[in-house]
């Protein structure tokens, strides 16, 4: 298999037969001492953190194929700690759609004149750039649409997906009494339709319980068992 | 005549009758030595400056009142270099609507990755909050009706205001052989409706002439006459 791309915290194989291989690492991004799954620098280890992202990610990617969500996920396997997915096509090097409950991190330092931390928000649908050099720049759709990096008809879509895929994080969040506070998704073209990829696990998303933050591995615990 | 606010490069009082008057000062903004109108900090004075503002305003209020569009404009007193305007309520503290032709400025320091500098665009249309303590934050039309600060229709018309006036900058530009590269506005409600408010000059507006950058007092002689 051929390393196509080392990533901050997953490495990326090419499996030769038309799919891709993720391997989850146990890197963690932050800044400083402080342990950040936004963050865009990786600051060390916390091991078993690659485990639990898989787990996480094996759960929620099969939970959306039964509710019918186009995926890239195709299986994973827990003892190499790898995850067997589709070949997609990003948009432009990568799009992530982000859907806020509740108003938190980036969102309140942007628009802290006019919103309280916490203050609930209605399934708000944000999308930034990947990319780590410019701080993953907001865009708008018009800005999307004008730089060719997707159709109107694909932002449309990809913005409807992020509120229905929101709402199927929340519901089950709450069978295990958390509480889902905003979520990022990647999207891209697989076999020629929008489709998530990436993961989806506590590195995309911010979850409390009882009011205190979740990280990886206990949110790993409590949706997966120990 | 009672000082409500001290702008960077505006004074503002209130008349008493109802109305506001802005005094143009010659303050400049930029960063360093240099100016930039779309800075946030005042680094000196260039004399004249605040006349040139106040001319320009005129001249295009003017232009926009033959073509039907709303503005707090009312009269401009070029001897005191006071504008007299009618009393607006801005969405929040204030929200710019920025429209661009071309690539230049902020799009490129966040879209670098997609965009090159002076990439014509269509018309494309950004909004950001009035917000020197957060850098004047780009936000979405979501994120701005579901922050109260516009209704989804006001988001819609304030918009198309945007594109429609643009295009009367761009062809007056044109009549003198300059090129707007793009422009921002304020828009606010005056009596119930959307207007244009503040001031329409070469501080908000990125224009050159056979590829060279016009500031205000140049833009000035220019489009008003010396």
């Amino acid at each position: 298999m051929e390393k196509i791309r080392e990533g901050k915290t997953k490495t990326v194989f090419d499996t030769g037969d038309g799919n891709i291989l993720l391997k989850f690492r146990d890197d963690v991004t932050g800044t400083g001492d402080v342990v950040d799954p936004g963050a865009n620098t990786v600051i060390g280890k916390i091991e078993g953190k690659g485990n639990a992202s898989l787990k996480l990610s094996k759960h929620f990617f099969e939970l959306l194929k039964r509710d019918g969500i186009r995926t890239h996920y195709i299986d994973a396997d827990l003892k190499e700690n790898t995850m067997l997915v589709k070949r997609a096509d990003t948009f432009g090097d990568g799009l992530e759609f982000i859907c806020r409950l509740k108003a938190a991190g980036s969102f309140v330092r942007r628009y802290g004149r006019y919103v309280e931390e916490d203050q609930p928000l209605d399934y708000l649908v944000e999308i930034t750039l990947k990319d780590d050099d410019r701080g993953d720049p907001l865009i708008n759709e018009e800005a999307l649409v004008q730089l060719k990096l997707m159709t109107k008809e694909e932002v449309s879509e990809a913005i409807a997906l992020t509120k229905k895929i929101t709402k199927i994080v929340k519901q089950e969040c709450e069978r295990f009494d958390l509480e889902l506070i905003d979520i990022k998704f990647e999207f891209a073209r697989v076999e020629g339709e929008i489709a998530v990829i990436d993961e989806i696990s506590g590195d995309n998303m911010r979850v409390r319980k009882n009011g205190q933050a979740v990280m990886q591995k206990e949110l790993c615990d409590i949706i997966c068992g120990k």
